[in-house]
């Protein structure tokens, strides 16, 4: 049985709050809980890694832990290599990716997060590269990654910031739903958790606990969607 | 100075409207104009590719031309290199592109269109790929294409779908025109032409007019984006 200890927030911010703060008690909790004290930021989603990290630096210091930056590292692998905790945030899963590939820290994550169980805390594209692939991602390709495979902490993909139809709506571009269903037509294609805004997904070891503000959406191939609320275990997805 | 003749629809159908209908005298009369009476259907962006060619087949025949998907043809190369005229259609850009890598089908259809000036329609994801590459498509990554590049009909990319950031929405995802500016931060892309739905851009050798019912908005790298009418050429992108 996998160690993990794993936060996966939908996203970083949510409307009329500051960064990461309708997250903050889980956040807090879940690293006192781990015994951490100083977390490795990850920034490679967006570009403006300097801007990016400072803003990460001034939060987690203001709840009282240290934060250093693995774009600051000079070997980034060795900074994965000693991490008490990750810490993936959001921007585009594309550009992600790749850096994650281009500095040879897939494996390395893999190995520190599933078998020596440091905790990981993914938001958005952090929580895309998380999961099987990044094809459920809601981003634009801007750079070409050489797989969509991604970290495969958990075994099924998720779709951050879901969001439901606007019935009102008259834009004919496809539904969240409809482009969910549209991976689902790929053989094989896993599970996919539609984690609104607002929420996470708290996995230690086999259960994956649904926390925050709302329901969460579940598609599985071939099944017709459903609802999970609140509280819901979603350790059925881990097997 | 390349012979082109396109026509590169934003979006199949609108709001209350059917399939193509509010592109019909567009389409009708490019076709008419360039004497085609016979199109290529490409149904690749599709799963469904049987349904679909049979709803593009209806729709063509009801406008008097004759359609032949290439998913029946025994050798799409070769079906290409004798098309009086092709139409790719929309769906997923991941799986379109995809599949014109798969079938050999990108020099085979540039050549077309490039050198011979057959003329080529493309509507969502069919017009993606007649960009320089599919990185502002609005899909999810379903499948992994050897490439972003595309066909490179025209030099720049476009967005279908396009549409304005809904000032009373409290949901945080990025807005398009923060993931078209997030685009234009990779060094050396091109600009992107914003085409909202019900808008098509008509490209004749040299000119290319946007004409259907609303403006157009245009991204340029380092510069605000801009809002263009309709009836503007768009020429100054094809340099
Ligand atoms: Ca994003
Ligand atoms: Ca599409």
């Amino acid at each position: 049985m996998s160690p993990r200890n794993i936060l996966l927030l939908s996203n970083s911010t949510i409307h009329g709050s500051g960064y990461l703060e309708w997250a903050a008690q889980y956040i807090k909790e879940f690293l006192i809980s781990n015994d951490v004290t100083r977390v490795l930021f990850v920034p490679y989603a967006l570009r403006k890694m300097d801007d990016y990290a400072e803003t990460a630096h001034k939060k987690f210091t203001s709840w009282g832990f240290e934060l250093d930056s693995i774009h600051s590292a000079e070997n980034p692998v060795a900074a994965v290599n000693k991490a008490e905790a990750i810490f993936i945030g959001g921007g585009n899963s594309f550009q992600l990716l790749k850096s994650l590939y281009d500095n040879n820290l897939i494996e390395a994550i893999r190995k520190r997060v599933l078998l020596e169980g440091i905790p990981y805390i993914g938001s958005s594209a952090g929580t895309n590269v998380a999961t099987v692939s990044i094809s459920t991602t809601n981003d634009m390709p801007i750079v070409y990654p050489p797989s969509f495979s991604a970290l495969a902490l958990v075994p099924f993909n998720i779709n951050p910031h879901y969001i439901d139809a606007d019935p009102s709506s008259t834009h004919m571009g496809e539904t969240r739903e409809g482009r969910i269903n549209q991976y689902h037509e790929i053989p094989d294609a896993p599970p996919v958790l539609g984690l609104r805004e607002g929420s996470l997904l708290h996995v230690t070891g086999q259960s994956a606990v649904l926390k925050g503000l709302h329901s969460a959406r579940l598609f599985r191939p071939g099944k017709l969607p459903e609802e999970f609320p609140l509280g819901t275990d979603f350790s059925f997805l881990l097997n």
